[in-house]
């Protein structure tokens, strides 16, 4: 027996198709959509996300401009970048790229983004608007998590779900999308005693932890969905998930990485970008 | 064998004076600590429950305006007076009482109380940024549990932790406090399947759920730590619980109703009002 393999590529492709037309419409207008990604790191793998990020909004038509403000840049400097792109009736959405250079916080300077052009549900405002049922953003990977999971009809009404990761960029919002959804949310991380015992009760079990393979097959019971979130780095250039594949021997379903969420995310940081534009 | 009593009151009389101490160096200093509760309801126990809180705002040196705008207000006299009030220098915090009339939103309204005014947790900001790990006030029932836990030098640290209810004034906050101190966080709801069952796997369990003895002694195991956020109305004129009493036969500690989280939420409240005028 193999698990069902929960990819995302198809989804991605779906929404992107759907993001293209409304992009087009958008531009027709003469108001194109137009999303601003802010970056303050030379770190590899941002610096390839944010490639790649720009090269799909591309793809459906959307703008996408990187202000690069170097590893060197302080908190007040990128504050004001966020602030001011914001203000900007040309951009529909603004991104701050992470990592950020030591003594900025993330969640600190993300509230510099308007709410309604804050197409990564990175300002605390979104986050606390999502937990109370008031229009933002969500994340764009904890509502990758969700889509997918709907894109494959896994039902989560009464059912209990286990996140595994407490971040505020995946593991919190992933819960209130979860709890929205009338699933049974448990969150646990490092200093959850008996981690095994505690996935194991998970009809649905949600990796987000960051660290390669550290959901083996004894974390998870037989029949279970398994979402995996990570994406580590591999020595040999590539990604591995949180999740061992060998999970696969006796989950229902599992998403791969690369290729499960990861599609899913980007092409929702685009649809975000023109919905914030419409 | 009977549960240990969590008892609010000792503790709620610690923190009213440490606030009244707060509040006589503030007025002493020609700026009075000033708590403004906006209300437009005419419903008994919200009456009832801003006179109490009035009267304990007295009895610490908090000064304690209620603004009645009639149970006819529309949502825009009512942002109005939030906006007016957070703007004014003199007034240090700002609540809004619930109920509110037919078509006003108590999240959407809260937004225009000012963020470090917001000394009851109610603007989705607040929220955000608890669940984001910036400053701000917690709602002061979801406090006053983790106050009322850590008085009674409850552990929280890897322990499963779960929470009934998952309301955005109670059980969601909660669950980013619990999560702060390192509890694994489960949330059920009235569409949790086998409720019984998950409260069962909680070596704490906290009901704010809002109906009378829902939670009886075989919802909790053995030895559990069992914390009552009910506050339902009894024909007598009383309060009830939403735990059984009957649970106090196998937990190890539980809290009354009244006499546990509620005075606790009452002097978290103005000791919020003094934190804010400081």
């Amino acid at each position: 027996m193999s698990a069902r393999e929960l990819a995302g590529r198809a989804l991605a492709r779906a929404i992107r198709e759907e993001t293209a037309a409304q992009a087009s419409a958008l531009a027709a207008a003469g108001r194109p959509a137009r999303l601003v990604i802010v970056t303050a790191t030379d770190d590899d793998a941002s610096g390839w996300y944010v490639r790649s990020l720009a090269k799909a909004a591309s793809g459906v038509g959307v703008e996408c401009e990187v202000v690069d403000l170097g590893p060197a840049a302080d908190a007040a400097t990128i504050r004001r970048e966020l602030t001011g792109r914001s203000a900007d009736p040309q951009v529909s959405g603004v991104m701050l790229q992470t990592p950020l250079p030591p003594g900025a916080s993330a969640a600190e300077l993300a509230e510099a983004i308007a709410v309604e052009k804050d197409v990564d549900g990175a300002n605390p405002w979104s986050l606390g608007r999502l937990a109370a049922g008031r229009p933002a953003f969500a994340p764009a990977t904890a509502e990758a998590v969700v889509r997918l999971l709907a894109h494959y009809e896994v039902p989560l009404a009464g059912r209990p779900a286990v996140v595994v990761g407490r971040s505020t960029v995946v593991g919190k919002p992933l819960a209130q999308l979860l709890l929205d959804r009338d699933a049974t949310v448990t969150v646990c991380h490092s200093r959850t005693a008996d981690l095994v015992a505690v996935t194991r009760s998970g009809e649905l079990v949600v990796a987000a932890v960051g660290r390669t393979h550290l959901i083996g097959p004894e974390y998870v019971s037989p029949g279970a969905v398994v979402v995996d979130v990570g994406t580590n780095p591999t020595p040999d250039g590539g990604l591995a998930g949180d999740v061992d594949p060998a999970v696969a021997a006796h989950a229902d379903a599992l998403s791969p990485v690369p290729g499960g969420v990861g599609p899913v995310t980007t092409a929702l940081l685009l649809a975000h970008t023109v919905t914030a534009a419409i």
